[in-house]
């Protein structure tokens, strides 16, 4: 009997994630069968004013629906988690995850009650899962969140597989080194495409090790025996927390640790066995009182100049329980994300100002791949198909050119596009077709209610501010019986600008009078006089253009 | 005869320009006469919304304008001149700078027709003029900018010595290297205070010179010799211009400058003999066409990812006479200013997605002294006290730091902050008192009249949006006889959020019927009642917080 030949085509859609920073979710589809990897949030760009965060627009999945079998979680930072209890209130399918990720997913679920409503599975490195047409594998990586996994996406086209976010450390803190043996027997194997990270992709070189910020720890602490000590970084770096107290056991020195996520996060670990505290070490920010300088360490959110995070508020005098004192020493164990620098800036300003000294430089290492170990993982799969994963465009240019120098043809690499659709086979990659995808703007409850034109009102009454003309006209006669009166908020100071603001109502009148001689009844054609004639006096005298809003009331 | 013993003190006082970046201005005053130096303008911080520009608050200079004396300027970038329109209508004094500084504030002084009504002089560097009981010698540093002074400023109290913006160049592109000789001259006479550049006082080490870009635009080159070249850089740095036009000359490409501020410059430079430009080099933008790809270079604006600016155009593809092409090669000569790093990433991937190569890394130098160089300007100066200026906090107390290191005592070491009246002489210098100062906002025509109350409304507005609400009231009666009507802005999708909006109206008018039943006639208590129910409906249903505007007619 002849073996069963499979001439289905494996489908891969990126919903979200590529171009821009985070909200990485990608379906993979073959036949009646769908499994997404990672559900992520994005923060909000910086024209998204007002926009809490950004979740990915799941339209296809919710058509079909009956093919999702899965979400298969990488790691469980924000960017690949963070959309799940929105996302999961319509697609409701089972999360699979490591124990750590899962834990932080479970947080999640829990803050948004719906623990109860969600299957969950967790899953270990070397394990396998089915899900419908596809076979699932969790491999070991390294990142700066521990628990983190590369994906075996088996598929009867072929293999995919998926690096989630990743660097090779050797010596990790916590664990496993990368489980590069398994990548090089799945590469034996054969594998169709490999997805792989690209954030450091412009970067020459190697990441270095996790624990050589432990070093750098040390000879911190050994050169400052006498101030107090406090260290902002990452809430979700569990090792670089494990490692700021290895520290400070070292030292003699208890740890209070601030921030809402910190806390969080480092709970979690703990009962999850992820950090190990020596007995004792940990005191509450309310015993803080009761030790000399020199005697702890306070960890803390805040590294990315965070205007809510604790560190910020102890800068700008504002936090509660602690404040910054001539001689402290504040750690940054953190690079500024793209975007954060001016917010870090002024933070290290303001602690600089209140006399502390500021250590900012290499005391962090990333949690991504730089070149050569992206060389590394590509000479260990020799996948048939490239495409470059997790970065901006730049990035995955720089990944795509990385792949051209290991001698991959231009017509292997795939550099998609959110909603394309690629279907490959032994045989070939193409992009076959689109879907619909985007960003839903989530802000304060609401997700959705905000798109482009409330976004193009926010800037343009964040620019110039909004004038209000508001006129009560008499329905039958058409007479205006009250105003036009003039309001105004983010224009001008109005006191001091009192006759600019006469001149305003008056060319506001001006404009009705024409109206009523020309008989103009129509409300929309009156609002629009009264508009044209108020921006131009406004621009003429001030060169700016508030937004005009004309009101009429009946009476 | 016995000689006339001096017993008054020197003031220095920085009037801007301290703990953020731009707006250098410092007042030196010696009994009757006061010197200023530099009258910069600051772009404004993140929070400062629709704001154009920032200038400083010279209500000093002005109650002391009979002894202000006139401005000398060390060199011609905008955090040093670009005040200088809107300060010399007020205080309309000489203004004394080098021949290029001059040329590009005669530019400014043309566009704001203030050329006539302002006396200018221009001073050669070594020369000395008089300005009442000051003399200011001008002498010769190296920056990103040609014809950068520092000042010799000599008063019966004492020599001070004000660096300017400098780094040592001992292969400038153009001109002399640092006259040090001078300063190791001054610096035997005796040196009271050195006023010196903090800008890379965290940086280790010695700033390249600025011919060493000129090999890596020759690389650059010889690298592309079949690709378009376009290369974004500072429109001020002349040198670097110079190198590219040099660089495109050896290569046999023809240079097209676009760029307003970029052309303007150019115009100036050459004019003034500070740029070499071969005969038939340049060409128009409009005979672009007639030019192959690999025969010429485009020298552009837009380095600082500026969203107007000419590479931001064509990177979003609006710039009408240059589109980017696949294979385009793309150089940011250039560093992320603090706070830009976002715009350019984002005009980067712009560039990325439409196919051309991007080159970002050591393309670049930096116009400031790096620690060794400040290290050595103090080693030959050997000033008593030591002042930083032109930097962060940050950078302040990096360079007190260093100061430190070369052995001043803190009691010898002045972080001024602005408005700080800091007398000295030969015996001590202390912080005496303190003036005002502070931002004045220039907004489109209208400077000063956006202030912390019109920002604050902008940034509400900017979040959130606006609920309008607004009745008609018969006066006599107190009857409402319209309304309460609702408009909002920059809220959420009216269409899409009918019931939250009927919900609204209703709140409002509940609190009205509330205000009526209680005969309260009060118009503000009437305002409050409804803007306070309304918002708590609102943050109820949305968890959001827009401005709410109550507005009564009376009819």
């Amino acid at each position: 009997m002849k073996e069963h030949k499979e001439t289905g085509k494996l489908k891969i859609i990126p919903l979200g994630g590529l171009e821009q920073i985070g909200m990485n979710i990608t379906a993979f589809e073959y036949e009646d069968s769908i499994v997404v990897v990672d559900c992520g949030l994005a923060f909000p760009a910086d024209d998204m004013l007002g926009i809490d965060l950004v979740i990915p627009d799941v339209s296809y999945l919710k058509e079909n629906l009956d093919k999702v079998k899965g979400f298969v979680i990488t790691h469980g930072h924000e960017d690949h988690i963070g959309a799940l209890p929105y996302v999961l209130r319509t697609i409701n399918v089972p999360v699979y995850g490591t124990k750590l990720t899962l834990g932080l997913i479970e947080r999640k679920l829990e803050e948004h009650k719906l623990l109860d409503a969600v299957k969950r599975k967790t899953v270990r490195f070397g394990q396998s899962i089915s899900l419908g047409r596809f076979r699932v594998e969790f491999i070991k990586t390294n990142h700066s969140i521990q628990d983190a996994a590369a994906l075996a996406i088996y598929s009867p086209a072929g293999i995919v597989v998926h690096t989630g976010d990743f660097k090779v450390d050797y010596t990790p803190v916590f664990g496993d080194a990368i489980d590069l043996q398994r990548f090089a027997e799945i590469g034996k194997k054969g594998v169709l495409a490999l997805m792989c990270d690209s954030t450091n992709a412009e970067r020459p070189g190697f990441t270095m090790s996790e624990r050589s910020v432990g070093k750098t720890f040390d000879s911190i602490f050994a050169g400052h025996q006498k101030e107090r000590i406090i260290v902002a970084t990452f809430a979700s770096n569990v090792d670089r927390v494990q490692q700021i107290i290895n520290a400070a056991y070292r030292f003699g020195r208890k740890v209070v640790v601030e921030g809402r996520s910190m806390t969080n996060i480092i709970r979690t670990a703990t009962e999850l066995g992820y950090l190990d505290i020596p007995e004792n070490t940990l005191i509450d920010i309310d015993e803080m009182k009761n030790y000399p300088d020199d005697k702890m360490v306070l960890v803390t959110t805040g590294s990315q100049g965070e205007s809510m995070a604790a560190l910020s508020r102890m800068a700008a005098d504002i936090h509660r329980k602690v404040s910054i004192r001539h001689g402290d020493l504040i750690v940054f164990s953190s690079h500024p994300i793209p975007g954060n620098e001016r917010a870090v800036s002024n933070v290290i300003n303001e602690l600089c100002k209140k006399g502390a000294d500021v250590i900012f430089q290499d005391v962090h290492v990333s949690g991504h791949a730089c070149q050569e170990e992206i060389k590394l993982l590509y000479t260990l799969i020799r996948p048939k198909f490239v495409i470059p994963v997790h970065g901006e465009s730049r990035h995955l240019k720089a990944h795509a050119n990385l792949a051209g120098e290991l001698g991959y043809d231009k017509d292997h690499i795939f550099i998609l596009h959110c909603g394309d659709v690629l279907e490959l086979d032994e045989e070939e990659a193409k992009v076959t077709g689109h879907v619909e995808t985007g960003d839903i703007l989530v802000d304060g409850l609401g997700v959705g209610d905000v798109g482009n034109i409330v976004l193009r009102d926010r800037q343009k009454l964040s620019e110039d501010g909004i004038i209000i003309v508001v006129m009560t006209m008499e329905s039958r006669s058409g007479e205006i019986v009250s105003g036009p009166d003039i309001v105004s908020r983010g224009f001008v100071y109005v006191r001091e600008s009192e006759d600019l603001m006469d001149g305003a109502r008056m060319a506001a009148e001006e404009a009705l009078e024409k109206c009523m001689d020309a008989r103009v009844t129509d409300w929309g054609k009156i609002k629009n006089t009264v508009k044209d004639s108020l921006s131009s006096y406004v621009w003429k005298k001030t060169q700016r253009r508030p937004m005009i809003l004309p009101i009429i009331m009946e009476a």
